[in-house]
């Protein structure tokens, strides 16, 4: 295991109807006028707004409200929010929402204490070392974005994603009502359930040994998805499976459970170009990715392991992954065999909750492949690879976009 | 699921050599003048505490230091403790050691700021709700007090012990080095293994239904505690085993993996009569009644199961644990026989480590069942009864200590 920090302090409130406590956790976190940062008109429709401002007001808070946010949130919106921020002299940024609007609302909170352009946090150019504090109530149980220090914004200018990390943008609170995830559609409901999962299996597939507690846990997590994402796909309404669903979300994205290993990222490194060329949901978008992926990796791996120990290394990772999450027995099979058995049953999982399987549901043509992979490989400072779990180069990379089709 | 809130706002650093960071860290958590509370002579013989004033002297912090903490922490050393603290204008606590120092600096941090008598918070009379910052280094991986917010002390003046919780005693930073555990012996060693698989049955064990990413998590803990657990045995130098061992110590105790749900407990108050009074370590202590009592309540459930539809949950609960976490096979088995397979499994597993199977072992004799019982139904405040899993009266818990023997 290698050496870490790990810092969690965000104050978590679950269960039915909690958002009635957003003004007393505002306050307890030093708010006094706070910018209710939200989405779509869904959060209005429903009703939810009206009573996070009935919470402030109950609270004696004064509030300002910028909606808006799309998924694969833009900087657009940002500058806007940061304007009206700076105008308004608000101290507080509440999310509403989605990991959209929880990473617009993380970008706003460094943007109005930040005297240059926000997007120096995004491209590598400034630390994030300070932000007003933010709050999240969570309604998609997805990105984990309302345990973490991340956030990611897509640059209008351009199209291309990018992300960026730092204590300061952990949430002081995040509601999370699983209540409020039952009138999700299904559709998105799935691309949160993929999310999820990916970034559980992005954390599993390490070359870290000694492993243990961490992968038990990851296993764990995995397997409560499995059991849990069918029920509310078929039955959008099932509390009890919405709300176990929520907690792995948040327990699977605050890095509990991925400390002192080497993780990957590279799926979600591919992914993102494909979320910025087509717009189309994160989850989505990792639902093609990750098989294509995981189907290069693993066949190269199977190849290439006698003549490399690190290849054999990560051939029975893979094999660990598809045994003690997919359930394969592995008793008088091949390795690629039990490999190729958990990829066919990740792939069969993604299609009955109905998750795409190919990148010509968004729009993608063959051509497209040259413009992803040199994106991928050369965009956010990179110099022609990714690296993560295996380093890929340009052509690796155009071989996983090939496989999407 | 139950609703909860859920705040865990310790910083961890984990790893090799990390102890030379324990002045930053009370520096970051503002301290400026330091209590040093610590154990037995090892620390000092070790040359830990030279490395802790070291690094303070390094951050430019003063310090006073109280060694003498024994197993079941003793009011006596607190109060002393809570004198130096006011006479020496101390501002931190840094526990060294392991669940007993942290336990016995927590309740120092509370009775500093308190003008009446500590025990007042352990009792029941007092609510925790301000104390100085606590810091700890953690030497022996067992109680989880280094990242929860509990403390439990016994009382000189009658030997009984009581706990405490508040977020206000709860660590601001936590440094769990593995190295400093593996000159800890074997016994002790498999004291804190017990305690930690403790912490995670007694959340295990609940009545609250469709809890399944929770469930995964603790199978996912006592699988890898049940993996980890006989390597150190074998080998008290196996660094990754120790590691391992310490982060799953942590995040189950923690509460990330016991929220929204009912948890047990019974047997932590059943065992605490044991330490108070034969001074046994709280581990081997837990050894004992953790099969005595299972073994008990299973036999009820199980006889009552048909009249009692709580008994039924019991017993499908005692069953899922002795297949998930003891790898039973239930085909062709009733569920008693399952149940009774997955207890042998444990008793084999803590012989094999190396714990006692008999209280006599402690110097008990069957006379002392009803003192026990007696402090156990009627101590802190209870009723005649105690209450978790299962509620259980006086006989019942008679019964419990007997089978102990």
């Amino acid at each position: 295991m290698e050496n870490f920090t790990f810092y969690s302090p965000t104050y978590f409130v679950f269960g039915k109807g909690e958002e009635k406590r957003a003004g007393e956790m505002v306050k307890r976190f030093g708010g006094s006028k706070v910018l209710i940062h939200y989405g779509g008109g869904s959060a209005v429709r429903s009703g939810l707004i009206d009573r996070v401002k009935a919470s402030l007001d109950g609270a004696g808070l004064a509030y300002a409200e910028l909606g808006g946010v799309k998924a694969n949130p833009r900087s657009g919106l940002v500058y806007e929010g940061i304007e009206l921020v700076k105008k308004e002299k608000i101290d507080f940024i509440l999310a509403v929402g989605g990991g959209s609007s929880i990473d617009s609302a993380k970008a706003i909170a460094m943007g109005a204490l930040y005297d240059g352009d926000f997007w120096d946090f995004y491209d590598g150019k400034q630390p994030v070392t300070k932000a007003l504090p933010v709050g999240t109530i969570l309604t998609i149980a997805a990105a984990g974005s309302e345990g973490s220090g991340d956030s990611v914004i897509t640059n209008e200018n351009g199209n291309f994603k990018r992300g960026t990390s730092g204590e300061a943008i952990r949430p002081r609170f995040s509601i999370l009502n699983p209540e409020l995830t039952t009138s999700l559609p299904p559709y998105q409901t799935a691309c949160g359930i993929t999310d999820i999962m990916a970034h559980l299996t992005e954390r599993y597939l390490t070359v870290t040994p000694d492993v243990v507690t961490t992968d038990r846990l990851l296993e764990g997590l995995l397997l409560a998805m499995i059991e849990e994402g069918p029920k509310v796909i078929k039955d959008p309404a099932d509390y009890e499976a919405r709300a176990n669903i929520m907690w792995a979300g948040m327990i699977g994205h605050n890095n509990s459970c991925g400390v002192g290993r080497s993780q990957d990222w590279n799926r979600h490194n591919i992914e993102h170009e494909l979320s910025a060329l087509y717009d189309c949901a994160h989850g989505a978008g990792l639902a093609v990715t990750f098989p294509a992926y995981l189907t290069y990796v693993a066949g190269k791996a199977v190849a290439e392991r006698a003549a490399d120990a690190m290849q054999e290394i990560r051939v029975k990772r893979l094999v660990k992954w598809a045994e003690r999450v997919w359930s394969c027995e592995a008793e008088g099979k091949t390795d690629e065999e039990v490999i190729n058995e958990g990829l066919a049953k990740y792939r069969a999982y993604l299609a009955e909750i109905g998750m795409p399987s190919s990148i010509r549901e968004f729009g993608a043509v063959p051509e497209d492949v040259d413009i992803l992979a040199h994106m991928c490989c050369y965009g956010d400072g990179r110099d022609g690879s990714i690296a993560g779990f295996v380093t890929l180069d340009e052509n690796e990379v155009k071989e996983i976009y090939r496989l999407m089709f």
